[in-house]
């Protein structure tokens, strides 16, 4: 009897050891000047330089780190952080005569992942891990089936409170009007000014570019841009800019 | 025997059961949207809406957070956020027809936490956590005792291998030139071609103004600016740009 249970007990200890083996594999690695790091490390560097725009114009989020992204749209952390990025537009509307309040104080959202979640898709699209399918994502978004981010209707209820106009700049393409209409309204979204989104003649410029454009229009109609928010750089950055910009954090997938 | 035994387990299950509330009080909050978050998921959400320049011009790290902060900024994993944007710039460097070769190619560095780290200094200085103390950093930066970045002196000596200029432009004031010169020479770096700081004149603007102007000089000289690199917004926004700009990570302090 204690024979066996000493051959169980080799048996338990050798597979223990190589299961503990084959998880440091899987999750140590060596960066280039040799510093030891964890699958987590690496994946948490990739998707905070993705945050600074140190990196760009990524086709997918790397293979190692599907899960790591995955697990972080889907997390607490990820609610938590856009969360904060509302209340800093929040924090922004109370600065001293940022509104003049006359009818021409506006403010621009981009539409996916910054009022309406695609994670819905992603889940099924393996979280950024596979390259654009532009088909397959344009049939789900003319499906309507994109859910609320509920910060950001907290903060567009609030503009509409303010009497701020709002303007929705997104670089979906014009087939897609009524179902994105419909989805915004579905799931709160209503009273804006505008939904500009991108027209046949805008399809050859890159989003960076059409969307300056669109708050040249904006700005030359007189209204004055007191905010932007967006989940990609490209809503962003460039001229004419806003009084201020917001960055909500989507390492999904990047659009230049 | 029983009788005390049972006294002793009720005890320690009180005491457990408390230890346990308190630790909840500590480290459990709600949002204002009421999601129930730890203390660890408010302060990483800080840490990111400071890195995508959504939280500007805090005066000092929030108290609950200086702990978290502290052990973000000596940790292996500031290190491989660090590593992975310099990575980023000597991939930007391989860009077809990015260096032109003829002597005018410029790259230019913030000094602090960019090229040299004052991680000492704010370890003995609550991480950011008081408000800044000038005299004391000043009086610091004379010793002379930053230590080197070694991510960046990398890109440091990888530039100078490829003919690429390069100018240092940092807020440290004039008085701390030969000093800044003395510590970044003893750490490693050497051979750049202009070092810029800010001149009496210059310390009425703030550190945006200052360094869009330090660019603008730059590139009055001839020079093409193919990088920049640092560890806050204000060196790498307004106009002039250069062709890609890079931000370490650094949640310490703000400088506008």
């Amino acid at each position: 009897m204690a024979r066996k249970f000493g051959i169980f007990l080799t048996i338990f200890c050798i597979l223990l050891t190589s299961c503990h083996a084959d998880w440091n594999i899987l999750n140590e690695q060596r960066t280039s000047s040799g510093l030891k790091i964890s699958l987590k490390n690496f994946c948490e560097s990739w998707r905070m330089n993705v945050e600074l725009h140190n990196i760009r114009n990524y086709q997918a989020v790397p293979q190692e780190c599907i899960a790591y992204i995955g697990k972080y749209m889907t997390s607490t952390q990820y609610q938590v952080d856009s969360e904060r990025t509302i209340s800093e537009c929040i924090l922004h509307l109370t600065t001293n005569c940022i509104l003049e309040k006359d009818g021409k104080d506006s403010w621009i959202f981009d539409i996916d992942d910054t009022l309406l979640s695609s994670v819905p898709y992603y889940k099924k699209n393996g979280f950024g891990g596979n390259k654009p399918n532009e088909t397959a994502l344009e049939d789900w978004m003319s499906q309507g089936k994109g859910t609320a981010l509920k910060h950001s209707l907290k903060l567009f209820n609030h503009l509409k409170e303010l009497g701020v106009q709002i303007f929705l700049v997104s670089s979906r393409k014009e087939h897609l009007r009524s179902a994105t209409v419909d989805n915004l309204v579905h799931v709160g979204f209503y009273g804006w000014k505008e939904l500009i989104l991108r027209s046949q003649e805008d399809e050859c410029k890159n989003v960076q570019k059409f969307k300056a454009e669109a708050r040249n229009k904006i700005i030359s109609k007189g209204y004055r841009i007191v905010g932007i928010i967006g989940d990609q750089w490209s809503s962003i950055v460039g001229l004419p800019s806003a009084k201020r910009s917001f960055k909500l954090p989507n390492p999904m997938y990047y659009i230049a």
